[in-house]
């Protein structure tokens, strides 16, 4: 373990999430509200520290697979602490567990909340819980990747432990281009929301906020009654489509920019979500037409958004699902399993990922059939080598390993089983709202600090999918070789 | 595809299925009931099409794996078929895709009933309906080949498509004696069950019937308060003890039998099992105790049983889980997914397969910190191949995918999200009581006639673990080469 490049690269994520806060600082200043001086107390020793620890550059630079894990790890676990703190010291969040799950939960985009009363807090730590997701959403260090002059040359082991789905491709040769286009895409399409946003008549603050938790596929809402309580079908249109646009593979924005419109057409990823977002929509809308005087058009508006709302991972609510019948229900529960594109920023298994298991799963059927026949599983056109199906596979195992050993922990608390089991899923797939008293009204404020901390893990487990954490806290990781 | 093979050994299943119906029929003359003339009409004209299938022997006696997924498939299915036919004659299960449920519940060793009151069918009918349990736990095909002089060198492929496991080791180099031996122990053990049911009291009916249903982890009860029904803690010890031989790999008696103790001793399958056995018992038992007037030992009477029930994938019912706390319903939960052993008649994912799993996805963690490690998967001290671990992920990917399709299914039923995910869980697994309304103490007699047909082909598809269903009903399997 290369110590001094872990202390270093921390260091510098102090630094910029010291800088990030500036964001709920400056909101402090302009609304001169009590978020200012809890936010100062933790972003001035955070700025000290990181400049006390990247004072000195490391001597050897060279990072291998274990240090980008621990490093993504470490970063996300700290970065969420720090976090924690203003809601803590101002004592809107007094304690500190509940920070915890409530900076987790908007770090990694899951947008579960146990706040009854968002509307309460200072105008500044609601744009900071907001700018969370908007952090998270494509990650921190890729972030830094894309500031900071790189270093390492293997700075790619970073990238490739925080940016979501099956496999992460370069855009261009250098790792710290390859962060800055994405990080030029994503600032581009927040501001192009909040100003679509604005043309409907939201206030500036809730354009800004709203676009950070569509942009990151986060979920947070700045009103206590969630987008619903806008009551306007085109801001519910514009975040649909933004929730939508956030939950495509990047490298497809950068193929547009570039010009090389033929691989976005070929792209067979994109197709099969959008094929899946529609297939829900029409399923869920007559199924739910009778709760909505029978209109097919408002239940296709709620199902719309909804479905929108889960196939993104998003979490926002027009519509408390739980209200639903089983059979929207069951629907949702499967949109939380496969989640978004693979290169988003959204949750879940990823499209990407549920394509390639399920094609290994019925190449296998062939292979039953004729055991000498080398089968090929084919995705975007290209043969998936047999290394990567294992680790996809792995992955699934493990993934579904720590979501019924997540619910089992849960069932201990007070509820029952589909709402430990949509507990656990909603965190590990970073979704946001689960069934029952989670539902997108409820929240998880019920919750055991036990459950809250089991919830926690969850979160960051799904957000930065299921390797870094585990490793980071595999006593082998630090052994000497 | 073999026709001519096909067409001799359904012949061949015809003609056994006819002689085994022979137990109620004899049932049906003892005690003089009205269950005689439906059996007979089923009978008879089996007898009869059997004998002229399999009037000419096959010039091309060579099969595949394709003829071998084929031939159980379907036999399986034309014996649910004709096996359901005396509960319809009879008037007692009059709609036929009810008493297919129930044949198939059977058969598959699911034990999931519609009857609200098994005591008013004939005893013959209720046999036949425990003695399916039984036919189906080893196999009618393992049945047919203890029987018959193999005609095909090849028969190896029937017998790995029916008998539950990862992988199949044949005991003996003859595909019959092995299966003479499988089917000695098995004979062996519901004997054994049988009398010493009897030394608890029980009349001989009973102790026949419920041992038929133990020994193919099965659940049929015949009274209607199921096994808590006897309200005798002696006979709930009996069956707690078969349960759990049941679910142990039969080659461990074999190697009992032929005294390699030493193989027996290493087997960790067997250790794991056990493990989970007390480990899920000791669980639940404080966790229900204030269910049970706060007595540790009513509760350990009641928790023993219920996991014995649902390790071994049988079912009996002493206690209604369905009010147990939702930790306890959960653990059962997760139980359902493990299953039994390899290699018994129990069913579920089968603890060696599980095992496999998790291993490879630990293993997988460690290649994440150095790519070029080759990593092994060791079971019972043997390499597992990486073909066989691509199989079990595979196998595992689909089971997933068939879980989560069938709930969706079954949610358009009036059931709840627990109670459709339960029911496809508990059919998928061949276990027998779900969730809610489904519970130990429950039936399944209000769902749709679709929810029945989903729910019999995931009880196929569970006991033949997903491929020979799956392959029969593929247009690929019956193209020309």
């Amino acid at each position: 373990m290369n110590y001094q490049m872990l202390r270093y690269v921390m260091g510098q994520i102090f630094k910029l999430t010291a800088a990030l806060m500036g964001v709920p600082l400056m909101t402090a200043l302009y609304y001169r509200d009590d978020g200012a001086v809890p936010i100062l107390v933790v972003l001035l020793p955070l700025l000290f520290a990181g400049y006390v620890m990247t004072a000195r550059k490391p001597v050897n630079q060279t990072i291998y697979a274990r240090e980008g894990f621990v490093i993504v790890a470490f970063a996300w676990i700290l970065m969420s602490v720090f976090g924690a703190l203003p809601f803590v010291i101002s004592g809107d969040i007094p304690n500190f567990i509940d920070a915890l799950f409530e900076t987790v939960s908007g770090f990694t985009t899951t947008g579960s909340t146990l706040l009854p009363d968002v509307e309460s807090m200072p105008m500044s730590l609601i744009m900071w819980r907001s700018f969370t997701h908007w952090i998270g959403g494509m990650g921190v260090l890729v972030f830094a990747l894309a500031l900071l002059p790189s270093g390492s040359a293997q700075s790619m082991y970073i990238m490739r432990a925080e940016v979501p789905g099956p496999s992460v491709g370069k855009l261009v040769a250098k790792t710290q281009l390859t962060a800055r286009i994405l990080y030029g895409i994503y600032i581009f399409f927040t501001v192009l929301e909040a100003v679509l946003l604005r043309l409907t008549g939201m206030r500036w603050f809730d354009c800004i906020a709203n676009a950070f938790a569509t942009a990151g596929t986060g979920g947070f809402s700045v009103l206590n009654s969630g987008i619903g309580g806008y009551g306007n079908v085109w801001v519910e249109i514009v975040i649909t489509v933004f929730m939508l646009i956030f939950s495509i593979n990047f490298n497809l924005f950068y193929m547009l920019l570039i010009r090389q419109f033929s691989e976005v057409l070929r792209n067979v990823e994109i197709k099969v979500f959008f094929g899946i977002y529609l297939t829900t929509t029409l399923l869920i809308t007559p199924n739910i037409m009778p709760l909505y005087g029978g209109s097919f058009w408002r239940a296709l508006r709620y199902a719309g958004f909804t479905t929108a709302s889960l196939c993104s991972s998003t979490g926002f609510g027009t519509a408390d699902f739980t209200l639903w019948p089983a059979f929207s229900q069951t629907i949702l529960i499967l949109l939380m399993f496969c989640g978004a594109c693979a290169g988003s920023t959204g949750g879940g298994l990823k499209v990407a990922r549920v394509m390639i298991l399920v094609k290994s799963g019925v190449s296998e059927i062939r292979r039953q059939l004729n055991p000498r026949l080398i089968s090929t599983v084919k995705l975007e056109g290209q043969v998936v080598e047999n290394e990567q199906i294992r680790t996809q596979g792995a992955f699934f195992i493990l993934y579904m390993v720590i979501l019924l050993v997540s619910t089992l922990l849960l069932s201990m608390d007070r509820y029952s089983f589909d709402v430990s089991f949509s507990a656990a899923l909603t965190a590990l797939n970073n979704m946001g709202p689960g069934l029952g008293a989670i539902g997108p009204y409820g929240n998880f404020a019920d919750f055991t600090p036990f459950s809250k901390l089991v919830i926690i893990f969850d979160m960051l487990v799904g957000r930065l999918e299921i390797f870094p954490i585990l490793i980071a806290f595999m006593p082998r990781t630090w052994k000497k070789a």
